[in-house]
């Protein structure tokens, strides 16, 4: 076992419990990971991170998500802090808006326009306006696990939620298609969207990619009924394909939501849409003080432009198979059965025949001590900054891992 | 008049039209302002902005309330590089999210912990599913025409939003007891919150402060009630009081929301509450992907040091005192009528007889031309930039203002 300190870390987190609810809010709370994983961090560079305590590892959850070329990428704090050495938030925005929002137009398959947010939860909101504006309708089809939001009509915990902030929505199954079909009759006449999330990445389940004949049912669905197909590209987005993450299957959308990866780290989301919901997009009302602010969007023209320059969902793909394959001959090596589902540039680990994530916590928290940053239960990330060294560092933190898992008294 | 360019704006607008729908949203949309308003900025500096044509201007808006250092100050700017050459975005906060926090504590009276967001909205819809989460009840009272942010449930259009959005909202009448006891009674058992802005400051109409007996009467009702006061500070926090904009008139909320001002432009929000509210701050589920970036804590850390130090909101006042006498001499001199209204630090300037804004049009866009970037129908935002010579100059530019509103054939 590794040499870990964490003094400062437990210090930090003896005075944040007094004065921030829980210690921390929401999926950042390291009460939500095993035991050993540190709650605050001191630096980050490429696909490093460091602790307070001064402990290094190998990032594979990339701030969740955002991180998409290696933290402190070259291209894009310089486009950053060059923005900020001219203005950052102003009374409108700087010409960066127009050159992102037609980087993004000429990126993005679907998109006839852009709109830019702050958070993943602005943009799947705004979705959902922009489509009942749009139709008139109100009913929005959503599958059931999916995360979209941390709003009161979307956030997977209903304490303080109201029943009303809810009403409009009915479930599915993701892949199911019978279960759309079903839904989209209960809608009768009110169908303003079926909102559907890139791949299904639901917490602590198997990744499922969309199953190409359901994809094209939502599409005919939304068609047949002349309401909004809105893909939720906020976590996947980037990752899979430029274009959006359904252009491999096939099937545009109407409206789509982005964040994460968009812009490195920088807080950014994005609403692409086609022409029919130009004129509601136009007719809404949505704003944040922040919205306009350039260094963001300076960054997502240096994340978007290095990305499809140096190829770099190719990259992730490539690195992401090498972890895959070498996870899973470790898996076979330790006798240890595992699944690994959905994008390999976006893992998801779970072990068979474990309902209560002992092995995958046990896993996980090994491989932190050897020098590795592993979910047990969520999507992981790769980025372009991942080099073969690197994965091969996780793979031997790994390694460590299963033989723990290995070695567990049931 | 002073000679203007308007052509790489108009050029950048054009481009903006086919890519954006509207060209912008929300409230920074020019053409929401009267003809011959920039859209697009450049660069800014202390009190001034300067538009991508390079006029120049005194900056009266602050980017609608952040910019309360004034633009690029020295002592923010430092922090932001200092932790942007650590890491920003990573798998959990920096030591700046316990510093803000304890600084949050130790600086607003009602608060005894503080939970970190990025828009406004995202602070006031949290306070909202705070007060349902704590009292297990759903009303919540909101003044008629207070703006609390841009969901479905508060935003300003109603183009998108279903009944059920604000199902459980009851209106009253800002400053009016009779109304809000009145709403107090419809919510008949049920009721979770009163959320109420920290002083009157409606779109297009006189801004009001805070009646004391009104406000008391206001926590005396959550109190009978066991209901939450939130104190809406987005607009004003920071600038009014740094203990809460509420502790002039001797009322502490529950629960308050803040943002604009927190940070010198930087993206951040915060809810504060006291001990009632803690156990329902562990309990909801809120997060974002950027919620726990680092640079922008460390700018708040920056900003509310500034503040304190150098006696900031004082000096505001005193630029804010020195532009209404001005104004108004200049009223007087001019015989055009205007009621200049709320805290000085934050002015709103409207003519009188004028229904349709034709006055405070011709009155902007001709101190426009004179380099001062007022606003007709807004709060606009003093910043601890502003100095005499700038007050001075938009007097200057105020002075044409008038003479042009005078010579108006109506």
């Amino acid at each position: 076992m590794v040499e870990r300190r964490n003094s400062v870390d437990a210090g930090l987190r003896q005075r944040a419990a007094r004065v921030v609810p829980g210690g921390l809010w929401g999926h950042l709370n390291a009460a939500r990971l095993p035991d050993g994983y540190p709650q605050f961090f001191a630096a980050a560079e490429g696909c490093r991170v460091r602790d307070v305590d001064g402990n290094e590892y190998v990032d594979m959850m990339c701030s969740w998500g955002p991180i998409v070329l290696g933290h402190r990428h070259p291209a894009v704090e310089a486009a950053v802090r060059r923005q900020l050495d001219l203005g950052n938030c102003m009374n409108g925005p700087g010409a960066v808006l127009v050159e992102l929002s037609e980087l993004l137009v000429g990126m993005i398959a679907h998109a006839d326009w852009a709109m830019l947010q702050k958070n993943g939860t602005d943009a799947t909101t705004t979705c959902v306006t922009l489509a009942r504006a749009g139709t008139g309708r109100r009913k929005v089809l959503v599958a059931r696990g999916s995360y979209h939001g941390s709003a009161p009509w979307c956030t997977p915990s209903v304490v303080g939620v109201t029943a009303e902030d809810r009403a409009h929505l009915v479930p599915f199954d993701y892949n199911d298609i019978a279960s759309l079909e079903a839904a989209a009759d209960a809608a009768d006449g009110d169908l303003a969207a079926i909102l559907v999330a890139a791949f299904r990445h639901d917490l602590a389940r198997d990744q499922e990619l969309p199953d190409p004949a359901f994809a094209r049912r939502a599409r005919a669905i939304c068609d047949a009924a002349d309401a909004a197909l809105i893909v939720d590209d906020v976590r996947a987005g980037f990752r899979i394909d430029l274009g959006g993450s359904w252009e491999p299957v096939g099937v545009r959308p109407d409206l789509a939501s982005w964040s994460k990866a968009i812009a490195n780290g920088y807080p950014l989301a994005a609403v692409t849409g086609n022409d029919r919901f130009r004129e509601a997009a136009q007719k809404i009302f949505v704003t944040g003080s922040f919205w306009c602010e350039a260094a963001p969007m300076a960054a997502a023209i240096a994340t978007l432009t290095e990305l499809r320059e140096q190829d770099g969902i190719a990259g992730m793909v490539a690195m992401g198979t090498r972890l895959r394959a070498g996870l899973d001959r470790l898996a076979a090596r330790h006798a240890t059965p595992i699944r690994q589902t959905g994008p390999v540039q976006m893992p998801m680990v779970l072990f068979d025949d474990d309902p209560d994530f002992a092995k995958g916590d046990l896993f996980c928290a090994t491989a932190l001590r050897h020098g590795a940053y592993l979910h047990p239960r969520h999507t992981m990330f790769l980025s372009t900054a991942h080099r073969e060294a690197d994965i091969d560092r996780v793979l031997a933190a790994a390694d460590a891992g299963f033989a723990a898992v290995r070695g567990m008294r049931r």
